[in-house]
């Protein structure tokens, strides 16, 4: 947190040039009534923090404080604190201050011990450097970061496909190397510390939430230009492979509704290429930016 | 918006010499219930906004930003819309930009048409102006300015007492003038323009949310000092003594579930209480600052 001093709950600013504030506010969606099913929630919170840092990242942005907001029908203590360790160790983990928040008890809105749980960032970026996709062109490069599982988004439909019963959800899978629930409470990867360092040699940052690849990366492209992903360039993990057999999803649907193993794009110069992918040896070339075409701003090519 | 550039979507701080922003989370409670039973959200989000509003006033802040979170089992899009013009209102009233957020559907975890929604509020306060009662002293004079009605506290207990069907909300009492779900539905006042250009005179501000005076006025007190009020100094409003007959609820209860009429407390010098009261005609000088004897920090003296 440089340049920012902490004082009794509020924040001074410091040694910004011109900061540019950074906000988001984000949920994790029906991955909570996994938590529940499973009545594990001390990584929720790491998801819903990761969720947030990631999101405020693709404009170059550093988190600065976080906010949470828990509502439930009735307030079960231990499942509080238990969420409330998962907020706590992924905001440390970012240098973000958890300044507190709002918890709600709300008997006749959430039933039995359901709850929702927000999360409100906001970070901070000096104008020269943030980062909005403007300077993108025709042969820049996609690189692709892997994804730790479904992250926080398209349980909805797993729910449905799957179920939430202790016995569909403690199923082993031999792909998966662990139960289905173990895969599916995978918290989401935070790409903080990965990127933080590669930022000035970065032309724009997507990450891929609701809505997958097609929903994200357009966001960031400039007029004339369309996102060209090679999914061969990048193994598909097990678990997206399992889904679409099980419910017979449509390919399309598939890569809408999944982040099918990309969690972060990012797209550079060819000339940063080597740069990018030998800081991070995880990340894969899986596509290139070429010329407008028709109305597609993504093609994926399964060639 | 003071000294603030719109960067687009992101925020530019300018002009000011030692910024500390101020933040707030809040949702609006059982609230939403009422809203949800009478079929009428374009309040809603005025209440949201303005409990925000108040809150980062207490520090002497003005609103630079605000988002929402709704989440909702199923979208219904009138009900959205509606619920959203409250926001942009109420923002618009205090020159607070709405600058987005984020709509959920979850199925299976809000019933039928119910729904959450929650408010994150950035303000900023210059270092050398922030308001947090440490110079309050004994003799200092504490004016109370009027609610205008339960604004977003009490609802569990109203809901109990009162239920919540059309015909108990539909009732038309004589001493409010109007039906107990129009009382109800009343939104939540807010205190900014009144208050913002007498910031300067003002030692100490609580807005006077769920906990009542007694939870809401103790955070702002230095130690060694008690709040002695004098409730007969204002009038309760006719709605607060419908509850307390409906439930035959104790005193000190009604004092610690509602704000009986003080919708938000400032504590000033008696050199000031001219130039504030005069400013503000609806308030009344409601008690004073004594030494603290014994653990109580607040006394609500009823002779």
């Amino acid at each position: 947190m440089s340049g920012v001093g902490f004082f009794g709950g509020l924040f001074e600013f410091k040694g910004f040039k011109q900061p540019v504030l950074v906000s988001s506010v984000d949920g994790v969606g029906t991955k909570l009534k996994m938590a529940s099913a499973l009545a594990k929630h001390d990584t929720i919170g790491i998801d819903l923090v990761n969720h947030c840092v990631n999101d405020i990242l693709t404009c170059g942005a550093e988190p600065l404080f976080f906010l949470d907001y828990m509502a439930m029908g009735r307030l079960v203590p231990e499942q509080v604190e238990s969420i409330a360790q998962g907020l706590a160790k992924a905001c440390r983990e970012v240098g973000c201050a958890l300044i507190g928040g709002e918890t709600a008890e709300m008997p006749g809105l959430y039933a039995g011990k359901d709850y929702d749980l927000v999360g409100f960032i906001i970070g901070v970026v000096e104008k020269e450097k943030i980062i909005m996709g403007k300077t993108i062109s025709v042969g820049d490069t996609i690189i692709g970061l892997p994804s730790s599982g479904l992250h926080t988004n398209g349980y909805s439909l797993v729910r449905k496909l799957f179920g939430e019963t202790k016995s569909s959800l403690g199923a082993y899978y031999p792909e998966l190397g662990r139960t289905l629930g173990e895969e599916l409470l995978e918290p989401h990867r935070g790409y903080y510390h990965q990127l933080k360092p590669l930022l000035p040699f970065i032309k724009g940052i997507a990450h891929i939430t609701g809505g997958g690849l097609m929903g994200n990366v357009p966001r960031v492209l400039p007029q004339g230009v369309t996102a060209k992903f090679h999914s061969r360039a990048w193994t598909i993990p097990p678990i997206f492979q399992l889904i679409q057999r099980q419910g017979n999803v449509a390919r399309n649907e598939m890569y809408r509704v999944f982040n099918m193993g990309i969690g972060m794009v990012v797209i550079c110069s060819p000339d940063n290429v080597d740069r990018l992918t030998q800081a991070l040896p995880e990340a894969k070339v899986i596509g290139e930016v070429v010329k407008q075409a028709g109305k597609a701003r993504i093609v994926i090519n399964d060639k």
